[in-house]
């Protein structure tokens, strides 16, 4: 997997491409230890997080300025060089793979919280700081970030930009678009560009929107002015036992009719409680089928009043087991289980493939029932974790990649789930992006005219398709090459749902 | 002001323009009640709620199915005509002033309830339905549609999309745009596009965040998802009066300060304030220099410790009276005041002028302030009121249209408001859009690049720029000129703030 001539937008040859006069270049335009070329240096960044994929770029360079950052983009444009942004290197769709014959643009070095306005709840800091480190640099005043995937300790504010990231608070607070304020960047012309504002609607169109989770498309940034958000005064968990996955989806749909908001709302399945718990020993019921994590917070008074009408609602729904979170310790160790659902699958499996959908909430049960059904079909063990409020479905295959036939499985399977959630209504990502990972399903949710439109956007900001090209959009001939496997008379084959 | 040459993007002319031909292929293409083109019929339909801006269009067209949009799209892109939509014709900034050589495309007949879906909290919706429609349909489900502009009982979903309206719950609840999960719209080259879909991030580029609020500019809306909320069980309203504007504004930043998401923020200056309690006998103090409104809504017991709170932080503030709604009835007529602040303007004055610019909220009594001083600089009167909670102002201005000078001073005086809002850190725009209204005023707000960014957008969508066109982004021509008036040593003159 480790080359991929045609993954989506191609980057037109213009004349020989030497590896040899880009690098020249780029140690001409930046200081000595801001260009790593040879290969045991550039090795660390063949891939992101899914490591399924990998590829050797021409140059890594890590700017210490803006106006670097700008002369990189004006030699790439110049050059007609490729160019791939990279945050910390955590996501999950294979945004920040380089390109073979292209430069890797490491932000790591824009590490500074530049200003914090407690006053109007807002810290302007540059793309390399890390999610948590934002929450740490203003916790002083009560305040913290509200988004935080399961890699906030580790990615960075400018992956979150680039991938919209959610996390399991994301349902109450919304996903990084609802906490970026204005994002500051560079343009593959080189210029400055500052996208967004501080009124509830934008002057013009709403750029800020389109840039935050454009995976790395339109622009590089050099700056974030986030929004922060007091830290609640408590936070309780409901912890509840379920037993089938229709009785926990149904009590999903129910505390979002009851017109509560839950802090989080996240589902496990049974292999997952039981995946997890001989590692965390966060206290799960093993004889759950479905376990449900609902917290509140708020003041103490409505955080009780709140926690006693989610139990209600879960006991009502069939629970057969709730429990209250007694301690600030109780609750970050039921959390804890599900944010280390990941790392628990790679105890247990050599490899794991996390996949990123999403269904309506109705469909639950179904679509887990056809992922059971898959797993004899492809012959792989799945578990399921979900961000239960949103309907976003976090499918974790289990597979072995010493075996090359258990990865082409493994992708299989990923897209055939992936392509379930469209069937159903659904759409191919929740908040991990499309990135390399999902762009052949990209065919089968849009139409060329979408996809067209699409296209036509990121051309409007990024005309010579240089930055992070061949990913997220994908060309006419891929989407034919992918329809002929799967279209029969004219239509896409889904799998046959009507068996489940 | 009735013709206004270069308002923005020019439409290019290619050959001789015949308003015949154009009729005469309208009426070739639609049934002859869908087509008006009398003076006597387009006269209704020559301004929108920006009535200082009027134009006669060529033709009014009012289709009836969705072919037929996008034959009238195809026609226009053919005949080189632009094309303005109109939904209700509420909208404060001009965004459906007609265009002397263009179509005017309304809406009104798009009115169907398509289809609501309980359970999943969703509802399809046709672009002429009414924003206050929508609610009314899903009563009995227990259910309602959140953004609530002033205009509700006329406006359109159509219009929203176009506005992204917000309101004064839009604080905890959002703008349009956080309640819309799709849109299905035509493009000017009369294709059919599905913008959005049901995950938290959206697949590829969020076209749909930039397609609402777009103006007209991107495309036809035919079809729209809302997302529906349950009714809260309960709401209340705290009215506190202030003995100045600046404490008011202490207690909006302490309220949200506190973790307090409340469900309305709203403030009147004494004028606003003695200007509607006369009208509406809505119960409001006529000794406060400012009065707040603050609701909580949600289930009694969370309501009834949230306006504890709220009105514990109102006195720490120095309210001078606190009063809480005792009753649904007090509740709606403690609105009624803010919600008809608009027609009691009409009241006290033969025309007002709707301001909209948004500020950071600590700059709350020195920009009003500065308002103040203005009104002995441009000789009329100005009543304020504001979604506070956001830093929205809606400064209303009072003149006499029919002293063509006043008119001329009302325009200047609110282009002098929304530069201040710029000066402060603040924008241009809240809720209302750009339109016609603000367009110089974008040439202070943005840089030509990122002007540029916007006009390389709408090019991507409409690439003959025949969508509402000469409105919301400025051309060079059109900056260089409002320059001039402005301009001092290089450098764009602001009123002199230090005076306040």
């Amino acid at each position: 997997m480790n080359t991929l001539a045609d993954t989506g937008l191609a980057v037109s040859s213009q004349g020989a491409f030497s590896a040899k006069a880009v690098i020249d270049a780029l140690c001409a335009l930046l200081p000595a230890h801001c260009v790593l070329f040879r290969e045991e240096d550039t090795r660390p960044y063949e891939c992101d997080g899914l490591s399924l994929y990998r590829c050797l770029p021409v140059a890594v360079v890590l700017p210490e300025s803006e106006p670097q950052v700008q002369d990189v983009m004006r030699l790439c444009k110049r050059m007609n060089v490729p160019l791939v942004a990279r945050g910390a290197g955590t996501g999950l769709s294979g945004g920040a793979m380089p390109h073979a014959r292209g430069v890797l643009l490491g932000m790591s070095k824009f590490n500074r919280v530049k200003h914090i306005d407690p006053a109007a709840c807002t810290a302007v800091v540059e793309p390399g700081v890390r999610n948590l480190a934002v929450s740490e640099a203003v916790a002083m005043h009560g305040l913290y970030y509200a988004p935080d995937p399961s890699s906030q300790i580790a990615c960075t504010i400018g992956g979150n930009v680039a991938e919209n990231s959610g996390g399991v608070h994301c349902l109450k607070y919304g996903l990084t678009v609802h906490n970026v304020l204005r994002v500051r960047m560079v343009t593959i012309e080189g210029e400055i560009v500052e996208l967004g504002g501080g009124a509830p609607d934008a002057a013009g169109l709403d750029l800020l929107s389109v840039f935050v989770g454009s995976e790395g498309m339109l622009g590089i940034v050099t700056e974030v002015t986030v929004k922060l958000v007091p830290k609640p005064l408590c936070a309780q968990v409901v912890m509840a036992s379920f037993p089938s996955v229709e009785s926990a989806g149904n009590a999903v749909a129910q505390i979002i009719a009851a017109g509560i908001i839950p802090a989080g709302l996240e589902m496990m399945d049974r292999r997952a409680v039981h995946m997890v718990e001989p590692f965390v020993k966060a206290g799960y019921d093993l004889d759950a089928q479905a376990l449900l994590l609902c917290e509140s917070d708020g003041t103490p008074e409505e955080v009780a009043h709140e926690i006693a009408r989610i139990e209600a609602v879960c006991r009502q729904a069939g629970a057969t087991r709730c429990q209250v979170s007694g301690s600030e310790a109780e609750r970050l160790r039921f959390w804890a289980g599900r944010k280390n659902a990941f790392p628990a699958a790679g105890r247990v499996s050599p490899d794991y493939y996390c996949m990123d959908g999403t269904i309506p909430r109705r469909h639950l049960g179904r679509v887990l029932n056809a992922i059971e059904q898959m797993e004899d079909e492809f012959g792989l063990r799945c578990a399921n974790v979900f961000h239960a409020g949103d309907g976003n479905l976090h499918p974790l295959i289990l597979f072995d990649s010493n075996k090359p036939e258990e990865i082409e499985r493994a992708d299989k399977f990923g897209a055939a789930i992936l392509e379930l959630c469209v069937q159903v209504g659904g759409t191919v990502t929740g908040e991990h992006g499309v990135g390399m990972e999902k762009i052949n399903q990209m065919c089968v949710q849009f139409s060329r005219d979408e996809l067209d439109a699409f296209l036509a956007v990121k051309r409007a900001f990024d005309p010579p398709l240089l930055l992070n090209p061949e990913k997220v959009i994908p060309t006419l001939a891929r989407c034919a090459e992918y329809g002929k496997m799967h279209v029969h008379g004219g239509e896409m084959r889904f799998p046959d749902l009507s068996r489940f």
